[in-house]
């Protein structure tokens, strides 16, 4: 169930036909969850663009909001503007598993295709699920990344959402955090253009916890009887569209998903990093042929708030839909985290 | 009227004594207004310490959310980390004038001192009020930022909000912005700190604007029965506080200004520039003998969420104070920009 | 008499017919010196493309390796990518009078071609010549900086350097620096196109001082029994070009001038800025309708050291010109300032 | 072998007892080589200082020249302004590997002292080594890593350089690179400080290596008779220091490692990425109580040189010491890459 089947409508945005960042063409979402003994976590990948990303650099971006976390590989992705491995989630601890798990699929992945890759970029983002999964483990193994990537490649539009993938043992506002995605259609120049966000929801503090205007925070509180706790914000929001944008452009969209971000509630506590990532696989910087300049279509800036609003409204939907979608669970602490779907009236 | 005499209370924090940012002990605060024939703008002076800035040093940052702006002086505040001005705001096209003529005040001002100044960087914000005021004249002149710093050392922690200095002629959420302020208390090692906010609101679109979460602006739209035009968000947001805090600290702090600036509607539209700039009158750094090291207090990391609640609260207030305390005018073309206190029942 | 003149020879890279920022098509230069009393400054004006830019908007960047300087206007290029104004060079206290003048120049230009202006960001670099001018008179007047830009209009691709125009009470390095000026020729798919340096130089120690790896300023050093004054760096670098790139790869190009820099023997003082800008008249963002993408060209990222090089060597041939054009001259204090030119035996 | 056998002194700078960065009190390094088969690669660690990085955070910054590189970590070190790791150096496709290896160490290593640790940032940098090992497998584990930090442990001030750890399969201007290191000697307010290099050098372009301004590059290039390959940087340089500064201080300090890196022949090629790290452990932000300001020492800004020279000569000479310390090698495909000590004379 997302939040719009609970009768909350984020925005006056069109939606794409599944509302996840799977409309955008060419990108595709895999998980795997890591379940056993008080390991509760796991790892999603979102894939950029048809063709494998090593080969077609789409255009990529990041923006900082709160630098204190441990994503990797943003230093060139802000240098050169583009992606070349698809984007990994993950727990906190498990970033280099994950990433030395990327780098080696990439290598497999091309040499299959006849390249031998002796450098390549991998994104990997996190945030700190240890109230729920005992993440000293480091739980998250290759074999679990090669299968959100074999689960990517079922190329599924509608994945699941939730306490899933990475978003297994995340907290959201005191509720059960997780992976959440929704879409925008932008319609420019004649053609309808998609934007895209998936996010891993860890933030925030259940008294803020606020869905389009309403303080459904302190109303659950007051059923709960539970005091709130502290705003240790940390959420990884990653933003995909194939609108052709320069990764300055992308780079000014991605820092609206901030808006999206306050809307639930969140007043960016300092406690873990929150952080976006994004890509335009509408321009691509790998066909670049080497002897010639590289054609790169960017947006008219003036207009751009046509991009900036979807963006929010998707980073704001895209959270909610985290919670909704996730199901109650059990600190290791034995505490119960619960729900939003728990007490949200079905409209 | 405040905000507060509507009823609406912004936060749960108490506020200083006059809930603005002459709550923050050294800070002060000037206007001249500049109303005549088709010009309606002026000039607000903050000056953030005891003594004179240029010899007091007081540690200092920005944060750009939206760099279309014409803000001078950042760079030097971002490199030294410390301020050497009073900070003045005024209309898109007088940053310059306005600048000379601080430069001047500077310079006369030590010199009766018995400094002779060859180097000084002065910090001058700006929004655009060609709606309502002839811009291209640059109104503006050396006599009127002369008398905001003869206003200012009036030292009248009460100073007018609303249309006035440089918030005569701004716009915002298609009614009237202007100057705001508001403060915040912060408790800590037994002391109460101040942390105040000082912001020209000109941004932002009336069918978002959002009051506590309650959906204002669409009420209002449909009393008036207009059209909201686009968000071409801008916005100057000063923080000033007695809570010593790092440069990097405070950059921090800086950042949340964000999540008070979208509680109360805005989406940062690509229009104009959304700017933060902040001191810290705690930490001083012209007191530095330069044959010893500089004793600076910065505040414990992990506790620093008691610093950032505060901020984005006290910046949601003053955007909305700003609004409070703003009259109607009449755009260049004739048409009537109403105050939110007209639509705003006493409560 | 440049430094090619004295037998040096600056790296490897073909020069364009006038070894000069003018050879990039488009680019025109112009100075106004202001020499009366104890005064000795002035300001140059850089025209980055032909019509005006705040039509054209041409591809543009910053750098900044110190920002321990006044330079105003860069927050919009850095946030927009392109530059809307001419730049221009001054003294460090007359940042706001030329900001104005700049403003005032754009204003009238725009609405003898039909245009009202409303907002316009111009971009104002300076260094500090107060050992040799009074600075605290800022003395670059509208008028001086009008006259700047009737000079640039004259189109003379032989414009003037040395102690001239922004470059008249500037030091380097001990010496008489000044405005300088080179260009190389980039071959590339086919074409030849430009990148040109003009630099205000203002930094360094004498015996810091080399040329081709000689050093020149230890020589020097002997020659006076003078004591080096130790290195406040501070220069203005323009680096402006007719090769398509993005304003991310301009920025990437723009940190190369560091290059240059450090091989005439800056080893970046803290003293007083040292700011790199650019811009790229081989893409303009004004064409563009609003109605559609912009079409842009970038150059093969993978080849871009073909730009690196000949920007680093156009900014240290510009440093090296600028002292060999700069005639001796006298401090407010009385001592006088060598030229470099002095020194240099004619090969 | 140092450069300073050969003759060739850099600077003025008194260099501390080993002229290396462990002359920094608290500092350590250790190496682990990797060398089987085709594979010629390894590890190096240093560590920050006394006790845990993870329990004392030693104040640290980061600068980015070219941000072409995988190196992990820097996000958090730039938001909180501190390290919580040692800092490893490794080759490119093994940071994912060593990232876990350092995570766990540390686990491991804080769970001995009581500390259960559920989040930790570890800042791990690369250069590329693939011309000399089979960069593609890997080879660096997590037993290398503790190797490495088992050879640190030992404390040896004068460790060894060049061919060793992460600078095992390393190329610097078509010569052996690998890891070299250099101190210099502050006096301030009646002390001595130590500031500290140690390079990973993997850049360059064999005719423009400089060596205290002499051609030594292109006069290896008649020897050899053989082309020079373009410059495609890469270095990896860590600065460490005693002397109390501030994070925003230190990255002033960084960002002059440029220097140091010029002065060699660098022009900071496309290829990979020159990154410097900093930490100085004269503040130390661990020791805060939470219930207090926590006490920080800056340096005086406007001696702040006194700090930029030392730190550009010490890369400069560290960037030597790694050329003269290593021997020639083969590459995979049969070449020889020349050790620069074959080309000096001993004076």
């Amino acid at each position: 169930m997302n939040i719009r089947d609970y009768g909350y409508q984020i925005g006056k945005g069109k939606t794409g036909p599944h509302n996840k960042i799977t409309d955008v063409p060419g990108v595709r979402v895999g998980h795997c969850t890591v379940d056993h003994d008080d390991v509760h976590t796991g790892v999603t990948v979102v894939f950029p663009c048809e063709g494998t990303a090593y080969e077609q650099k789409p255009v990529a971006a990041t923006y900082v909001l709160n630098g204190y976390g441990k994503t990797a590989g943003t230093l060139q992705v802000d240098e050169l503007g583009c992606l070349e491995s698809p984007i990994a989630l993950t727990n906190t601890l498990n970033v280099g598993k994950v990433t030395d798990a990327l780098i080696g699929y990439i290598l497999q992945q091309e040499e299959e295709r006849g390249i031998a890759v002796r450098s390549v970029n991998v994104l990997v983002g996190e945030t700190n699920d240890s109230q729920i999964s005992s993440i000293g483990k480091r739980a998250v193994e290759e074999r679990d990344v090669l299968a959100a990537i074999a689960d990517a490649d079922r190329n599924d539009p509608d994945f699941a959402q939730g306490d899933v993938g990475a978003g297994r043992g995340t907290i959201c506002c005191d509720l059960k955090g997780g992976i959440g995605s929704a879409s925008r259609i932008i319609r420019f120049a004649g053609h309808d253009y998609t934007i895209g966000a998936l996010v891993q929801s860890n933030f925030g503090s259940l008294e803020n916890l606020s869905i389009c205007g309403e303080p459904v925070g302190k109303r659950i509180q007051k059923t709960l009887r539970e005091a709130s706790t502290p705003d240790v914000g940390s959420i990884m929001m990653i933003l995909g569209t194939d609108l052709p944008l320069s990764s300055r452009q992308l780079q000014r969209v991605l820092k609206r998903a901030a808006v999206g971000l306050v809307r639930t509630g969140s007043y960016m506590g300092t406690g873990s990093g929150d952080i976006v990532l994004g890509f335009s696989n509408g321009n691509l910087l790998g066909n670049c042929s080497g002897n010639d300049f590289t054609q790169l279509r960017i947006f008219p800036e003036e207009r751009i708030n046509r991009v900036f609003t979807p963006a929010a409204e998707a980073v704001e939907e895209a959270i909610l839909n985290s919670m909704t979608n996730a199901h109650a669970a059990k600190k290791l602490n034995g505490e119960t985290v619960h729900s939003l779907a728990e007490f949200l009236p079905v409209k």
